[in-house]
């Protein structure tokens, strides 16, 4: 065998794996219109294009066509050009970031903040660090935890000494009995998320701060599915609750709620300096370009200051849960804006999508494993506020149309947890 | 001790250990402003600002500033709006994406390419995973690879069986024989680049495709700081050579000679899909923003199309190299467009580079450990097409005045190596 085929047969034995666990992805090619979202264009195979209505995003507020957002960024691009072109320590650090991060210290309540290329980076390069820093460093991770943060562990296990512990998703009892169980002086963290994004649940954060607080454990908390939308500026559910000083590093996107590209976290100068002086991700990497920077910018600061869009969110996901209920749908009934719709069947949520897409116009991608875990397979329905009650009636019409079909689950999963 | 002062302390002693090694970054904050660069403006500490030559941008070829480039990003954005609002598979696959990335693939003359966040992600995403798609993997890496490559071994040995070979840098020999010692039958893959950035030097590729078809090996080879900038469509060092087909993943960004920002792989379509499939760099994070695809595309295609462009930024670092030979300065005297002038101490590379950019406006930022080994601190000036010959007599009328008081060392690198 060549070279080439002997590697090539195992390149294609790989993408069978995927293939035969009904995980395999096509994804569909669209083009969104500023001003018309979430309406958009779908560009298919055959070459032909159809509208559709986009219910699966997280641009969640709508802000990737926000007219302030864009001017901000198309004017910092005919100031500064496109790209940083360089690190942020060799030519690459701007005015544009350094506004950037004091907004979001702010926006925390906290000293300092590090813009990195995107939320998962950030995850990844801050966690990843923290074994140098706090050598034979527990973890505390629950299960539930995003790719970008496991991802990050992982790296601070292979760089350093540190001890991962998995607690059962939002379990306080779990979560204590480990700490409990670890040499009282080791250095200690809690990672976790605020908003569940799969699961639509948020996090217990002041009893989980509690037992920091009792057990010696920094709290390290993923907002990544909050920020800009919950709390009186959209600094988070730790902003919603009062909680921010008890979080020792917050973890955001710039990429949902902002509709920008990029993310960051926020903390005391101390964590900020030392993440910034070692974490390989953020030292080793392009800068996000001016622009990018001025685009988010904007948007934290609009959003700072527009509660009522926060409000109409919240309704128009509201609305869309009560319809949801009404019709006695099988969906995750919890307090955020997400919207969940159990199919728990990887084919049968494939099968629904394209059926809702091609024939009804409707955009939810089928969320399937390795993005949950196998058997809770569902479409996971975000309403902007830009979601109108017209294109809810069509959604709910076509779903009516397909739930006989599909023997769409009755409403099980309703208690607003899964599993 | 308070939980906050416990850790608060570790923290301190991480950052004092990074001072206490003089390698402490202060970021200077810059604006660059469109149609000047390479000249900028630097915001100093105290509140006052004044104008600089930026000479250690990554931004080559100052495509960060072209008219075309600009208006593609502008244009896309008042089209599609500013995020792209999900990850791939969930709504972040805009037409300007796929678009990009049969643009890439044409360019390398492969059938696929997948574009990521950044060149960073791109490395350590695609390595990370090959563990996984090739169990028992071993890793030959050129000791001088970039973090983000080193990153990517690290992951794909936490995540999967996979050994790794460190080979001295460029040193066929060496790699020879680690080839030769290692089990026949393991898969095995190669990882270089082709121009070191640090370096100023490039891979012997043609030699390591010889023996990476002798012992059966992979070849991947990180294009960052060719791409656009060598062969006659700007396909990088393995295109002005006629290698191309001889390399199974090709690496690049579109954050440097392109003026951009985003990384990407390109390879044959099994090698793309598998790794678009598993890889969780790439899967879980959102997609770059359309106007970030749609202003590299047209960063791709204008310099595809402008070798004149390529031609003129060889001139200038000739130019440059020629002045400093002839000074006798000791520089490292390479192929490339990087010009490094060697140093060889922490604390005076810092003290010249405050002084140029004090005294002269000239910013050259100090590259020092961990980015270069340590007693190889440089200045690393990266001549543009847009840098001017008065430009460049201002440079070496203030490498005069501080030549004896820093008393540089004389031209002991100029064979074009390190070590
Ligand atoms: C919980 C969580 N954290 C982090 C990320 C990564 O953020 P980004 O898209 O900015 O990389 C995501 C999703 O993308 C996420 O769901
Ligand atoms: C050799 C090499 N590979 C990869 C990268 C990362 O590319 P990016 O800046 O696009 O993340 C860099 C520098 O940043 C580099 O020098």
């Amino acid at each position: 065998m060549s070279v080439k085929s002997f590697y090539q047969a195992k390149f294609n034995a790989a993408i069978d794996t995927v293939q035969s666990e009904g995980r395999y992805r096509i994804f569909r090619d669209i083009r969104r219109s500023k001003g018309s979202f979430p309406t958009a264009t779908w560009f298919k195979d055959d070459g032909s294009q159809s509208d559709i209505t986009v219910w699966c995003s997280n641009d969640y507020l709508g802000m990737g066509q926000n007219a302030c957002v864009v001017e901000a960024v198309k004017s910092a691009v005919d100031a500064a050009g496109t790209g940083s072109g360089g690190t942020r320590n060799i030519s690459g650090t701007t005015r544009y970031h350094v506004q950037l991060e004091h907004e979001l210290a702010d926006l925390h309540g906290k000293t300092s903040a590090l813009v990195m290329t995107s939320g998962y980076v950030a995850n990844e390069a801050t966690l990843g660090v923290m074994s140098k820093i706090l050598p034979g460093l527990i973890i505390f991770s629950d299960e539930m935890n995003h790719a970008s943060m496991i991802s990050g562990i992982q790296r601070a296990q292979k760089i350093g000494v540190c001890e991962k512990r998995i607690f059962r998703h939002n379990d306080l009892a779990d979560l204590e009995a480990k700490l409990k169980a670890a040499a009282p002086d080791a250095p200690k963290l809690i990672a976790f998320e605020s908003v569940y994004s799969m699961d639509a649940d948020i996090a217990p954060i002041k009893e989980i701060c509690d037992l920091a607080d009792k057990y010696n454990a920094l709290t390290y908390l993923d907002e990544v599915h909050a920020v800009g939308m919950y709390g009186p500026r959209g600094g988070g559910i730790a902003e919603a609750r009062g909680l921010m000083d008890r979080i020792d590093i917050i973890q955001g996107t710039l990429a949902k709620a902002y509709g920008m590209i990029g993310g960051y976290i926020a903390a005391e100068t101390a964590i900020i300096d030392a993440v910034r002086s070692l974490a390989s991700g953020f030292i080793f990497t392009t800068s996000i370009p001016p622009s990018t920077a001025a685009g988010a910018l904007r948007s934290v600061r609009v959003l700072k200051i527009t509660p009522e869009k926060r409000k109409k969110h919240q309704e128009r996901a509201n609305a869309l849960k009560a319809r949801f209920r009404s019709e006695g749908y099988d969906f995750i009934d919890g307090d955020t804006h997400i919207v969940p719709l159990m199919v728990c069947d990887p084919v049968k949520c494939q099968a629904i999508s394209d059926r809702l897409i091609n024939d009804y116009g409707i955009y939810a991608q089928p969320i399937n494993y390795p993005t949950v875990p196998r058997g809770t397979e569902r479409l996971r329905f975000t309403p902007s506020p830009d979601h109108t009650d017209a294109m809810m009636d069509s959604l709910m019409n076509a779903l009516h149309d397909l739930r006989t079909e599909f023997s769409l689950p009755q409403q099980k999963w309703a208690a607003g947890k899964v599993a």
